[in-house]
């Protein structure tokens, strides 16, 4: 097979790409490794910054979005059991997030894709990516019981950290940068009503704690747990009296959330990695298969979509003029963004979790800084941009 | 002897104190440890925050910095071998920072304190605080070779962190709280211009450096080394050009600082550390008796003039009407700015020095934060807003 622009992985970020450059007249094959139905039913994030729902529109996939989604103007912060809230739009000029899983987001790109775009083929397993130096690299790939080859112009990888493309980067020319947390999120879908309206981000002496959504009756909790934590060591009431426990403040003591059945509990380790440059030749890597951040600060699924605009625009430009300058600006233009987002990302995750080995000093730090937080309108307004997402570059 | 106020140690928390009380028309006697030529010899610190400036105005301690000291706008940060301006008024509504060093406000005090104030008695080594908890506590000290008794109403411990006063709040109360850092300063004082009219501040592979200045023909120098560096080690040669290596920068890539005679040098460790509370019934703690920061944020000197700020006005109020309601809020009113100031000296330090077990992430991130100060006006002004002072509580 032969494409323009061949895409390993069917995730968001490959399937908004696939979108975008066919709205524009750009060819391209999507490889996904799964089938429809796991990739359908995956729980991932779920806030998208104001620049991803843009997108998302303007790519023709933000019908049910608009309809389902719940726009979010802040956010609740809990530490040394007081609430405080963060008013993004009154921070940031009017920008605001919405709620959508990110379920959802794939389920509506593939069906747009299906009905009217380029080959989408599930249960294709991409064994490798060769000549990205040459002008036609190609994808190696399994597919109905056997090696297929799919030659292209550009191969773009989108198949998240586990993925074979960053392979393709040759290690002589690669730096990966990563770090590990000292815990974990336990993760958990249960049919409940949300806590309240917007996201609450609990610091607590016991460790973290989420209450997020995904609907009016579906509620995604989190709790900091130990690495190397089982789920079956979390039955339904243990995690609904930790979670009592962490959100717990002086003036809603005896607080607890609406209960319910719990659907599913995972446990989702937490680690921050970036590769450099996230171009080889004709190979592009967007999205988790170049950079992961841990969850705390909702980027990495807006991450993703901000590196396959840019990407598109990019491959489009060059479509159509034969400009190769945006595709080389690429890795840099991305990575200014992306090491933005590791650090905020970093920020939120370790001044709201506690770290098995931190002193009684830094406690009172983390606790000195969400009181600024709380206190500061400039303070305040850093979360808030960061949050909500810094704009895309032009 | 006896007398209202007993004030231990004679650094510039205690002077300034002193005076403060002195003009409202309360009593005090300072003892300090060593002699006076040494007290107005050591070096310290050297940026005084708008507070703190208009504490010394209105003790009448102002009229030699007001011709003397150097009013700063600003500061700049180097990283990545570029140059970044922070303007403080611009940021903060138009504070700034006056450059006069902590050697001369303590001489300045101290001749006001000899010319006309309570009893300042140079080698006086207190042995220790009794009876905190008392109606009348006293200070037991050595002076002229012989052990002597100081009765007080109330007794102020500003001696330091090396000090005896704290050991006055009793363990079964007391909770401190510890940080120290993998890196020392080597502090440089030479004969020499400043290289720039304001402070410098660089972050580069090589560690840490801070240009500084005493006057406008005496510079003030500090390089990150390793704890435990031997000042031998550092001949004069090598200081300046390890200066000029780690202040390079690409639009200035051969730029090297004025060079003159090296007066002195000495490694300074760098540590945090809090005790809380700030009070045991009669004992108040204030400045490093209390606690000390890591001296990147210029906050150790107007700490402690804030402490004694807030101690002064609670201390008249209470002979002016008997309420201790100011007294009793000393210590939480001083501690949520300590905090913040412990928060904001810990940021600086670890976002500019190279920690010798940071990994290549580590790096990035501290890039990445210094990146968006530059570009963000909330993130430079939250820098500007905690380096040019907050106000001090009402």
């Amino acid at each position: 097979m032969r494409t323009t622009v061949g895409i390993v992985g069917g995730g968001p970020a490959g399937l908004l790409l696939a979108r975008l450059l066919h709205n524009a007249g750009v060819a391209s094959v999507v490889l996904e490794r799964r089938d429809r139905a796991y990739v359908e039913r995956r729980q991932r994030a779920g806030i998208l910054e104001q620049a991803t729902v843009d997108a998302l529109r303007a790519a023709g996939a933000g019908e049910r979005m608009d309809r389902e989604g719940m726009p979010h103007d802040g956010i609740e912060l809990r530490f040394g059991r007081r609430a405080h809230r963060i008013d993004f739009p009154a921070l940031t000029g009017g920008r605001r997030v919405m709620v959508y899983a990110q379920t959802e987001v794939v389920k509506d790109l593939i069906a747009l894709q299906l009905a009217d775009g380029g080959p989408l083929l599930f249960d294709a397993q991409v064994l490798g990516v060769d000549g990205a130096d040459t002008s036609r690299p190609s994808v190696r790939y399994l597919h109905e019981g056997r090696e297929q080859i799919l030659t292209c112009s550009y191969v773009i990888g989108c198949d998240g950290f586990h993925g074979v493309a960053r392979d393709g980067v040759p290690a002589s020319v690669r730096t990966d940068f990563t770090r590990d947390y000292p815990y974990s999120w336990l993760g958990i879908l249960a049919e409940a009503p949300p806590a309240q309206d917007e996201l609450v981000y609990a610091h607590s002496a016991r460790g973290f704690a989420l209450a997020s959504m995904r609907s009016p009756s579906v509620s995604r909790l989190y709790l900091q747990v130990p690495n190397g934590t089982d789920t079956a060591d979390w039955p339904a009431e243990r995690i609904w009296d930790e979670l009592d426990a962490r959100f717990a403040i002086d003036a809603d003591p005896a607080g607890r959330l609406a209960r319910g059945p719990v659907l599913s509990t995972a446990v989702l380790p937490m680690r921050s990695h970036v590769t450099e440059p996230m171009r080889f030749g004709r190979l592009f890597l967007a999205g988790d298969a170049a950079h992961i951040v841990p969850p705390t600060g909702a980027k990495g699924l807006n991450l993703a979509a901000a590196d396959v605009i840019v990407l598109a625009r990019a491959l489009i430009e060059h479509t159509r003029t034969g400009s190769e300058e945006l595709l080389d600006a690429y890795s840099d233009t991305c990575l200014r963004r992306v090491w933005r987002a590791e650090h905020f990302s970093y920020f939120m995750t370790t001044t709201l979790h506690t770290d098995p080995a931190q002193s009684a000093f830094d406690t009172r730090l983390q606790l000195a800084q969400l009181d600024r937080i709380a206190s500061s309108k400039h303070a305040a307004a850093e979360l808030a941009e960061n949050y909500t997402g810094l704009p895309l570059p032009h």
